[in-house]
């Protein structure tokens, strides 16, 4: 990532939730976030689109939300916002795009029988991306990412092989070798069980390396911020000053 | 795509077009285009690199159009180039490099007994590649493509499945949710019918959803320039304003 | 690769080995060099991180270069190290990142039986991928890269299929056209056999194309010149200055 779209980021200040009332004339637009991040609605869908998407016949609702950077925030994000509103998730791609930067972005699809649930989870994504993004750390030699929480629910599940209702964390690193000292030491500082091991090949080849764990809370917490310490120390060695791209929620 | 890329574009003005005899010394060199394009020529392609490209053993000569962003752009040059030479398509690529932006560059290859049908075969397509970049509109927070044809030819049938002499239309927007929303408008506007859903992992994991469709001629501009209204303007409630990479067509 | 990364990578001058009693205070931190190269070592890997990186259990140190940008000059110098020391090539991988630019970055992992032999093998990666970043010419239009060595050992035998102890070189140019025409240079230069055509699907989406041949020493050395003389005409014609990121090696 480089400095511009951190100065960028970091200029945009908190994401800003329009309601349809407001700027926008297009009626599917809900609002933007930092990280070029865009949420939509659609309040009944096309039927030749349902496949292409995989929406089960039952929702005719659906809810967007894209980010061109840091998906791992994404997903944290959907990953509240479903668990408090009246949604399933769809479907999650990842992107290889970061304006130039080493991560990937990513595409989340929230379905529901009625589009203003659909409106909510998005507005709550949007929120709580900002949220998420405090813990994303970035120079100009690379990016860190530390997320975690207590109770995972379907997003984390469909994203990372998460289950439902345990603790589970993720530390991300780029360039690539980062992430792998950074997953070491995650794996070392406490008792936790790896879930996933994210290879670039696996990261649809972003120059990025991750990996998930579950364990106790504590456990799950303190191995995150160990991996924190050592990620930005490297990034810091390789010359540059990470910033986190918001406020640390950590 | 950032803005010095679109400047640049921008700037680039026409493309032009050299013959052998002007300024480059090497004779493989055509020309090149906006959106870094470049077209180059093989006069008799060694016998090692058949097989690499999937060159027909009846051609021995090739024309080669590579761009590093808009391939959708790209393709719809490359179907009237096929269309006014004698040549065939021997292979479509598209690469995940926009110079940092949300889209997906493409490669060319076509195939002629002839080296001056592959030469002219490059020369269409850098002068067309010009007019559909008409059709791209960009700003800081994603971009959006819309091209359509009254008869499609063997191009579009390679890289999209279109049906050869059939109208064939494309609305595409990055981030991917942009392209999502523009997918469902271009459907609901008139009676056109799917061809393809290109989600991000169908797009190699560029950020960025695409929908294909045919119809009547007139059903289906009356889509594309749907989507275009909502595309457009979901760029613009993103607070950039989207600039048409050279002259609209439509 | 846009201007502002080429003179970057000009101005890092030569690359810098940390020793672990210098700058970081992370004993894991090796060094950095030109192209945002990234060397690290763990002296005992953890068992849970084994499997995703394919150790073999015999061994419990590794060491892990990761670069941006550059994949083939990085793989080059790995080739060079894993020579002159007692490690095995664990895991090669490309990811397709090059800071908005064109190419590949490369992550290469060196599995030793003690820490030392892991460190010594990243050490010489840094200094050798400086070397072979003079090989690599770049402007804002695309990049090219040559590189060729007498003697072949594990890490282009895994990267690119080379055969060990063989003469082996690669011509790679971006955008793809470029690289295809060079490759037709090379291939009809001297007497040399193609070992593989790595298109733009090939690798993994980046907007390249690379071709590798063995042959007699002198036959692939004067190949790849006259590539490098193809390739760079052709970033000239297209309008700017290819430079190369260091020193030529010929």
């Amino acid at each position: 990532m480089n400095q511009d779209f951190l100065n960028k980021v970091l200029a945009t200040g908190n994401g800003h939730v329009d309601g349809a009332s407001k700027v926008s004339t297009i009626t599917e637009y809900v609002g933007s976030a930092a990280g070029e991040t865009v949420g939509l609605v659609i309040a009944n869908l096309d039927p030749q689109l349902r496949k292409g998407i995989k929406l089960d016949p039952k929702y005719r609702s659906i809810g967007i939300i894209s980010s061109r950077s840091c998906g791992a925030a994404l997903i944290w994000a959907a990953d509240d916002a479903v668990k408090a509103t009246n949604t399933e998730i769809s479907d999650i791609q990842f992107a290889r795009d970061m304006k130039g930067g080493t991560g990937r972005g990513a595409t989340v699809i929230f379905a529901a029988e009625d589009v203003s649930d659909a409106r909510r989870a998005v507005e709550i994504v949007l929120q709580s991306t900002e949220t998420h993004l405090g813990d994303v750390y970035t120079c100009d030699a690379g990016t860190v990412e530390f997320h975690y929480t207590a109770r995972a629910s379907i997003a984390l599940e469909k994203a990372y092989g998460a289950v439902q209702g345990k603790s589970f964390g993720i530390v991300l690193g780029a360039p690539a070798a980062v992430g792998l000292v950074m997953a070491d030491t995650a794996l070392k500082t406490a008792s936790v069980n790896i879930v996933n091991f994210v290879s670039v090949e696996e990261a649809t080849y972003a120059n990025e390396i991750a990996v998930t764990f579950t364990g106790e809370t504590g456990a799950v917490r303190q191995s995150v911020i160990a991996a924190r310490e050592v990620g930005v120390n490297i990034l810091r060695s390789m010359g540059c000053e990470p910033k986190s791209l918001g406020n640390p929620s950590f």
